[in-house]
């Protein structure tokens, strides 16, 4: 290994210990005749200062920005360092040479827009909030699973190459499988019911596609989907999973993420369990007290969502029970009243993050709500055939990583928290 | 939810309790007038008994194997009973009826060949061999993050429609994407290298493809790479991360799966730390000795594998320093021979596990490599545009989820240890 310590563990506690560090020039000066260099790696940044008599003063002079090197030093606790420690350099080594001028400003000292950003990416994933980010995001999705391994739940891989769209082929991308006609899986929405009915708690972190026509900051044509299924259960057991899975993650993030969440100047949620729930009627009827037209069957889009948050006075709440109609065909009917179906989204302020239910499980009721939707039953036999062999009850979620990132780092855009989005317009890097 | 226990939490402790249980029916039996019901779970397998004077008799005679049934019943410890307790059955609800006959025998009185398992695949999950490796791979899958994590990575998501195949264009599935060509990843290797240059240390478990013609019991279209990418190390360094991640899998499999591998009758490998290293010039000579006529250049493929295995005695072995012309163009070659690469592969007996070495790290050796292997570095400057801006010295590995499987579980071919395979002859189920 190229280095004995990284950045964060030279403390003032090492002074006058001698220590090897490797990373990038995030910054170099010249001061009164030394070379001051922030080094950085994955933990931090910390001072590097290089002596004129030192034998490295020369190699220091070759230093650009983003260059990879390495030095070896002394401590030097010193409380007008940052930290409270620099490193004076006896031996400097470049690694590897970083062109200049950059095509993108690493310290952040100029801001570049969006475009420039995932044009540039490799550079724009190195700027601190970046890195925040993909800190942050490897903590929830961590969670995530942990969560659901301490409810029983089994980790899966379902396939990606598929014969048939989930949902009626809406938005495919045609994948040519040899010489035949395929799909790249919308969602694994089909297999991971099937699952349930072999092991019973099932969930799946993957890629998932869908062929996007519109540029919008929520939509990706490739994005990782969080998913979850669960045998002789209904939508209350599945939301009471939500609540925990969220929850954690917050407090994970919130434990182990100040730093980074400072970076990204951002607050996370704050959530009350049980989290609020209401219907999808009273929504409704809360919309039309607010004077907004909507009215039963109508969807609730950003700017109802917008009023229900403000209304409820909740970041996080369930909307429940909506239409049977306005779902797909796997989503099972209330008993009591089938107009209605046992499903909910979970919002943040005006964003869907997760969207689940209960699941039909008889061949009957799953044709019958193919045909009422205008598929054909023949299209999806390999899914409905197991239905003749002790489907028990069921019921499910899923959600999107990087909508639920955005919940998380306060950034804007789906595109931003993807390392290298997919998107009309975007097939590179 | 449909249950208050699971059925491994029946014991006869609770003599007496009254307890809801949910499951299939995984036999049923007529004996003296009463009916015995094998209800199976996740957990397990266990006893319920439905008297000829119980309301639910009639009931209990609609019964089919598979059928998903949820009883009430009160607890008997009753030391002839499987587990040492039986529940009396008061109530009985069918869920879902399985049609009968059942084209494959989930109790395992009757072996089913690959074909049809593979076909009639939704059953054979719910055989305990299966119901075993799902289990088992959630761990091993699972304790593969961790190690990462303790050592500092970061999990990733790389695209998976990409531009330009990862090492010249072999075997990729086209997309259509968006109207234009595209390629499914056959590798994160890319993606994985350019995010180390950016926060050092990285891992992925996802799918990846290859459009294999070829039909043998290691090859799938669709399988899980999981991949690891270390900045500012080398092939020495990763080397041991391997190691790690091999023997905390092999010690949490063995301390928390006893009877998973009893039902699939398999002994776990035995692993000495540090795993025997071999050259591959060693390996050469090892086989010379042997008598089998591979000379310098060879390939080491399974027939020399099982020497080496015999000789070395060894169920885990690396061979390193491969010829550098046999590896990939990222591969580095060694300072003080280049004919020979900073590379390895880890071998468990006769099949190849692991892939990984030490990664060139400047565009002009890469364009280099990149020539010598009669590929255009045009059609890379995705990639290689990043070596302007500092990346650092490199190494990385990568492993197939369902060959390490096939150690994990004494299965036999990856298809078994698949899902859903993916294969030139099979895209559905």
């Amino acid at each position: 290994m190229l280095r004995t310590h990284f950045i964060q563990d030279v403390t003032p506690d090492l002074d006058g210990k001698e220590v090897v560090l490797a990373g990038w020039v995030h910054n170099v000066r010249d001061l009164g005749g030394k070379k001051f260099i922030l080094l950085r790696d994955k933990s931090g940044i910390g001072q590097v200062v290089v002596d004129k008599t030192s034998p490295s003063f020369e190699v220091a002079k070759e230093l650009s920005q983003e260059s990879a090197i390495q030095i070896k030093g002394t401590v030097k606790a010193d409380k007008r360092a940052p930290n409270g420690v620099e490193v004076s350099c006896s031996e400097l080594r470049i690694l590897s040479k970083a062109k200049a001028p950059l095509p993108l400003d690493v310290s952040d000292k100029v801001k570049a827009d969006i475009e420039v950003r995932l044009k540039e990416r490799l550079l724009d994933l190195r700027r601190q909030e970046m890195q925040a980010m993909i800190r942050i995001q490897s903590t929830a999705v961590r969670t995530f699973r942990e969560t659901l391994y301490k409810h029983g739940f089994y980790e899966i891989f379902t396939p990606k190459i598929i014969a048939t769209g989930t949902e009626g082929g809406a938005q495919l991308f045609p994948v040519i499988y040899f010489g035949k006609e395929a799909f790249l899986a919308q969602s694994p929405q089909l297999y991971k019911e099937l699952l349930a009915g072999a092991v019973e708690r099932v969930f799946e972190v993957a890629p998932a596609w869908r062929a996007e026509e519109s540029d919008t900051p929520y939509h990706l044509a490739e994005f990782i989907s969080m998913d979850v299924e669960m045998a002789f259960a209904d939508y209350n057991d599945v939301m009471k999973i939500v609540e925990d899975v969220i929850a954690n993650v917050l407090e994970n993030v919130a434990r182990n993420h100040q730093n980074d969440l400072a970076i990204l100047n951002h607050r996370l949620p704050s959530i009350t369990r049980p989290i609020k729930r209401v219907t999808y009627e009273e929504a409704i009827e809360i919309l039309q007290s607010q004077g907004l037209p909507t009215k039963f069957g109508d969807d609730i889009g950003t700017p109802e969502s917008r009023v229900l948050n403000k209304v409820l006075e909740q970041d996080l709440y369930f909307i429940t029970d909506w239409p049977a109609e306005a779902r797909p065909f796997y989503t099972k009917r209330r008993e009591d009243n089938p107009k209605i179906s046992e499903s909910f989204d979970l919002v943040y302020r005006w964003l869907e993050l997760v969207s689940g239910s209960s699941r039909n499980h008889t061949r009957e009721v799953l044709e019958r709500e193919l045909r009422a939707r205008g598929l054909n039953p023949i299209n999806f036999e390999f899914f409905l055939k197991w239905f003749d062999y002790g489907i028990p009850p069921h019921a499910g979620f899923g959600m999107g990583l990087q909508r639920f990132m955005l919940m998380l780092t306060g950034l804007q855009s789906v595109k931003e928290v993807s390392l290298f989005p997919r998107d009309k317009k975007r097939l590179v890097p």
